[in-house]
């Protein structure tokens, strides 16, 4: 018997889902909700959201592909009343809060919902709680990239005279790499990383105009290396309509006064959206399970078993240890 | 109320359990218990493992620091029984036996055991399941070190002529960069690990004749590519007595036609007993959390949410997704 998904949202991250599913001979895809108005495409049937609730039955898990500026504050609240639910939502300071509420309404109507199930938040966390546990006495740094970051690059567009842009975070090596010596350093989120943007001016635009506006970007762009380069439009189609992501979790311990310990997780990914899809539909098969054991509420990566995220049977996990 | 901590066994892991304890003010030490006859130093315990079911409530959870060969096989069913235990048992191809035998011990006997706990078995066994139940489609490679193989270090002490030796295990990074950018590999225990031992000679010996006993030692060294150095003893108490070690995790796994993803867990040590017994030690904390909670039974990575390894209550970890 397969595990029963709905998607919620199409977007990168909805059509990152769909394709995961076809990978996964243990689920099958219901269907995909969305507002807007879509043709079914071959096997798979599109829904209108409004009508969810016709599905109460049909589905085990749902996934919810919405943002998490919008979609999901208002979205989970309600469907996870109704569905085991599994999301991304990775807005890191209200999680605290999130977790509460959701945890709430899924305790009293009996069902499961993972939150925050990405790579940060979702796997970068992991490594974050377990990398400390193990090294009380030390420090962990977390870099992005090197990759696409979709708010910075949505800003560059905002800014008078871009026809198209990309904005990349780069990860200061320099830095990586004194860490890992067992230099002293300097981590702050500005020295960490660099910015790179490669933007289409529309014609006529003032290019310099276009880089100050850029640079001097508060929050965005000011305090960090900011790099502007100019590129055509058959550039940017060709090379910066990709999102690839990554980053990496280290934790420099000592074990005594003089031994370190290096503790290193890194991703490298040619599709951001695609990934996270892909830790989403481990988590389901994880909250698909916790709820057929009974185990009932909200659930971070940190309160779920890992052999729960397997399809194997636990006597093939043991000999994987 | 501190976590109240036995040791059995005094090697290079129990020092090390040692060491750790007292960095960590949730935890304190009872005593350590060996067959050696030892004098208690400071504040220091020793008492002789044949009293140990004496210290039966005095103690919350055992730490067996004894080897995976002789030792763990034969005291951990005798003391599963009386006590909560943790082990970091590494006899792969055995652990679902071992399993077994420890489940049904400590079932019986409403206790908790965590089992091949350190870091292989232990956290890259996290993280080969973690990465394949997130990238299905794809290859995991182990690599280990480099660092010094207390077993081939063994091996090269026992050919005739050899007064002292050290033997790192070396990764083929080439064929780990081939892996990250894409390539196809082959991947054999043979080809992914080089071997290099530092020898000291005893007075008298022929290089020639040890070299060539080392090179062509069946199991150890024959298939791989080893270098052997003859070293002065100064050298050798110098440079070669430390106990260094390390290892890589890579998952490679396709999204979709195209996209690929480097999952990648990577430790580096200066001091492979004392992280082995940092795991041990965050898996205790866990032992500890699991028996209070009546999760009895024998316990593996796999089983243990990670909320368990931490000091730290759960809203303080919430703020670290």
């Amino acid at each position: 018997m397969s595990i029963r998904i709905g998607i919620v949202g199409y977007g990168n991250l909805g059509k990152g889902v769909e394709i995961g599913i076809s990978q996964r001979p243990d689920m099958e895809l219901v269907g995909i909700f969305t507002r807007r108005d879509m043709k079914d495409t071959g096997d798979v049937k599109f829904y209108n959201y409004k009508d969810i609730l016709e599905f109460k039955d049909k589905i085990d898990v749902l996934i919810l592909c919405g943002g998490s500026a919008n979609d999901i504050p208002e979205q989970a609240p309600f469907l996870a009343e109704h569905f085991n639910t599994v999301d991304s939502y990775d807005n890191h300071n209200k999680i605290p809060e999130y977790f509460e509420k959701i945890n709430s309404i899924t305790t009293e109507n009996k069902k499961t919902s993972v939150i925050s199930s990405g790579w940060d938040p979702g796997l970068f966390s992991i490594n974050r709680v377990l990398a400390e546990s193990i090294l009380p006495s030390g420090e962990t740094y977390t870099f992005w990239g090197r990759g696409v970051s979709q708010g910075h690059s949505d800003a560059v567009r905002r800014v008078e005279g871009v026809a198209a842009a990309a904005q990349y975070t780069i990860p200061n090596t320099e830095l990586i790499e004194n860490i890992k010596a067992g230099h002293s350093v300097k981590y702050t989120g500005h020295s960490a990383h660099k910015r790179h943007c490669y933007v289409v001016l529309e014609e006529g635009a003032n290019a310099e105009k276009v880089r100050d506006a850029i640079v001097n970007m508060p929050d965005y762009f000011v305090g960090y290396e900011t790099k502007v380069d100019f590129i055509s439009m058959e550039e940017y189609e060709a090379h910066h309509k990709g999102m690839p992501h990554g980053g990496v979790v280290i934790r420099r311990g000592y074990t005594d006064d003089e031994h370190m310990s290096i503790y290193e997780f890194s991703l490298e990914l040619a599709s951001n959206p695609e990934f996270t899809a892909a830790v989403s539909l481990a988590y389901a098969r994880a909250c698909y399970n916790l709820h057929a054991n009974g185990e009932y509420g909200a659930k971070t990566v940190l309160d779920i078993p890992l052999r729960y995220l397997s399809p194997k049977p636990y006597d093939e996990l043991l000999k994987m240890i």
